[in-house]
């Protein structure tokens, strides 16, 4: 089933929250997003800014526990502007730089600007165009900042952090054509979307990609008794995992031990086969390195796992049929 | 001028020892590094282990406050079978599920042994065979593990580890056809190379790439009155800086802080543009996590600059002209 | 005015939940906190376990942006036994070492039982009594492990973890007698209580202190206008500040940067004088090491300032006078 | 045997140097110490600055696998003006604090001095003193910022930094009457000693204790046989261990890791009384978290073992006797 969801209130924590609207597994939903600051498609700032969400959806039968799939099958920016912030945060470069250099860094409160352009998928730098970029084009890729379900206890956690329950990964492979499995603490799972991306680099270095509201369309599947502790997701090419916290050492920790646990618990892997492949086969994406919590993305190409007879074949293969 | 050194012995820490070979800005050196447990190209254990260098070399002409560059022309697997350790260290594993599979983590001590094609560009795990990935074939990329110059204040410092010298990156990046630059601390530069890798995951994180000895060659500039402070390096595509530090926290800090010094010095951007162009396309590339010092690459790709007019022409391709 | 308050519920969570009880500035609550599981003064399981808060207490007049006091007068336990599990955590220890030692590890499901000693303020362990320590008899020193006010933007944060609001900081300074400052983020502050712990070692290593209910009686004070960033402190001796964060290192920036705005704000201290006087007479003492954010106190004696003509009379003292 | 010992020259690092002196199990050396700059007890540069080492001292019989008892019989302040810097390092604070305040932040370079008086054991700010402090006077406490033995593999390790060796660990408890052992990684062991310090505050946030040159005085025993991991140490009412890295987390692993073995090996207590009593009476102090390699340490009470019957006599216990 197909729902259309014109979402009229937001919320700036991921939390239990009375949802917006009940699913079924292997419903889709389209729906839209605000930007950053709370600006919707028409540029007017309709709530509290800070990566409103939209949501949360109940997915029926999604119990604690379980894994909620979620493939991302369209993220289109739906206006015609989105802005940056102008400067590296102080907590990204060396202290002493900061000290020395500080006169000189820019002002940290003018935005640039730029323009979409969705056809060609290229971003336009804007304003201002007096730089030595002056009006740099570069190629569009939408992405979602901030998604994730309730987490557990009841808490409900600001959305400018991430923990395993997802939240502001800020990792620029959530795509289209991605699924994201997130581990299930609350009856309905409770997703909620938001904080969308036309562009963005690695680590979200000055706090922002260009922010940008969106059209969204997702399909979710429910897997029940499936056990999963950190996010995971999964593309034509890669399975990956993700583990939020603070240093990045420790995001390291998080997402190489979910995978080694999926490639043993899914994968047919004896454990010295998962840990040899690992050795000399993984590969590390930066998230978010800006907020409380930073992002780490472990990743085993699918192919070294079909070489040896493994299937890949999984719910995001079903989702890509559909 | 063109040197065939043929090494007699090697150092196990980079330092201000005594030049093994005196040689000349723009000088090429042929010569070979043993594997990380002191293996030449015969199998034959021929110095202790940990990651043994070649060298040093003196460059002439480079002092302290210059960079040298080292353009690494060829490097070629010389004997047939290189070997890894089995298992992901304990500490890029969540410390509590360590202590919960600690009876089921295969056996640290027994390696795994690959054989080299190295016309078909290939590794093959040959021992064991027993396990789910069987004789696994994986494509080859030889890189250097450990290299750089010697450091301030005439230290010594173990090759087991990393810091603005160089040392044990153990990035993916150093391959065939890539420059580095080295800050110099001392008269000669001093440089160091060992502890080839056929092949290596990202973070080198069971302590080992495929290690094997290699026939190894490159070619030296000096860089008179060019400030650097960590480790750059170039390839076809991008520009990069080099962070190692723990945490990896630190290490971004570093590259990060190294890039913004080397765009606003050398590719004609203003603190701003600097500031923008990193947020939106900054790339970033996990080094060693096993090591006392990790390495984090900041990255930006060449065609970027190229697109707003600015030369990247460099040191690089006077050497790829060659 | 002086309440009596009998809890009824309890949460999980420090967050904006609906107040239990409605107080004015310079108010005395009587109350009591049940253990870390859940357990009162009568050993029955009444609640989730997690550290189970008592309150919120809504505080008159508090708003966002001023500083709620309040003064721990009496911290008591009210029932015989308390426990502490018996295995340093996993992250505290070498990750090697974990995996090296794993079979050693005493079973960390084992928990230890402690006598309480009211009248000579001594805690007893009474079982196991095989072990080395015997029937260990040690002093007793009642602190609060976890409480806070609501934080920011409604959100609710696991009374496992610690941050800008307060939360499980489990510092042994928090001992009766001390005046605890905290940043307000909500209406009426929303004070939380709970998680007492008769004894407690540096950095609660082994992920408790002697954990226990609790009768306890504390004051309010509403500071108007009174701007602060972290939790602060004062005893009869000390000022100090508390940063929460991972890793220990962000917990110190967060503390000092906190106390050199006191000192200069509130003790007259020019820049200069503030950073010479932390140089060569700071102190810091590390709160929880086990927790999802960690903990520092940083900490200046009040002698110091008293001996320079800085007048250290505070809202502390107007506390100790009652 | 007691040995008077001149120095004529220096170190900047910890290393494999030429032994100045020969030295046997049970001697006492009498000898002086520079200032972190270099300046000798007439304020004279004597040498370049950097924590300038005297020695190294070979202590005959010493080899790697034992461990080097070191007993600070006395540390004298020998000349009358000591400095210290003036800024809290940027690291140490929040790095957005420092851009914001960067231009109220006091210049670096100018030095503070300090008058030593040594019968009164106190030190008085002379210079500047038109700031809030005036012409504070604090009690002098006499310690050793960077000492150590030359670490493994002929490394010469930056007297900046500190590891496993020792070095520059700046941890306030090394005053006179302590007893210091450290592992024994090179032949002779290779005792350095420098860097002296009137008074510090916890940590070195301001990169300076109070420098001063020093007259000293220290006895060596070599421990056959005994093995360590990192330095311990040992007053009259503690025993305690310090680790070396970063970030601060990883110096508590090190510090307990090393104090569990201590426990372990050498007081007779099983694994569960050794975890449960650092779980409850554990404290820990802050070494340096201004350099490279911050430090921590580990410490228990003697008077704790004592109570359950475990005989806390040592080697300390012989040096006091002396």
């Amino acid at each position: 089933m197909v729902h259309h969801f014109e979402p009229t209130h937001y919320y700036n924590t991921i939390g239990s929250h009375k949802p917006v609207l009940h699913v079924s597994d292997g419903d889709t939903i389209m729906t839209s997003t605000v930007d950053a600051r709370g600006q919707d498609n028409t540029g007017e700032t309709v709530t509290r800014r800070g990566n409103p969400q939209t949501g949360p959806f109940y997915v029926e039968n999604a119990e604690p526990g379980d894994t909620l799939a979620v493939h991302l099958d369209k993220l289109t920016p739906n206006r015609p502007i989105g802005w940056t912030r102008p400067v590296v945060a102080s907590h990204i470069m060396d202290a002493e730089y900061i000290r020395t250099v500080a006169q000189d860094i820019p002002d940290t409160e003018t935005l640039c600007e730029w323009e979409m352009n969705v056809e060609d998928k290229t971003v336009t730098l804007i304003n201002p165009t007096n730089t030595r970029l002056g009006r740099m084009t570069l190629p569009m890729s939408p992405m979602v900042g901030c998604f994730g379900v309730a987490p557990s206890l009841e808490q409900a956690i600001s959305t400018a952090t991430s923990s395993n329950h997802g939240g502001n990964m800020d990792y620029r492979g959530f795509v289209e054509g991605v699924t994201v499995y997130f581990p299930v603490f609350a009856s309905g799972a409770l997703f909620h979307i938001g904080d969308g991306h036309a562009l963005q680099g690695d680590g979200e270095i000055v706090g922002t990609g260009i922010e940008i509201s969106f059209d969204v369309q997702f399909t979710v599947r429910v897997l029940k008794g499936k056990k999963s502790f950190w996010p995971r997701g999964e593309n034509e090419a890669y399975i990956f995992t993700a583990g939020n916290a603070r240093p990045l050492d420790q995001c390291i920790q998080h997402a190489t031990t979910e995978m080694l646990r999926w490639l043993q618990s899914d994968y047919d892997l004896d454990p010295r086969s998962a840990h040899t492949l690992l050795g000399q086969c993984v590969e590390y994406d930066m998230g978010n390195v800006y907020d409380p919590a930073y992002t780490m993305v472990c990743k085993i190409k699918k192919i070294l796992l079909e070489n040896i007879g493994i299937n890949t074949h999984s719910v995001h293969n079903d989702f890509s049929r559909i």
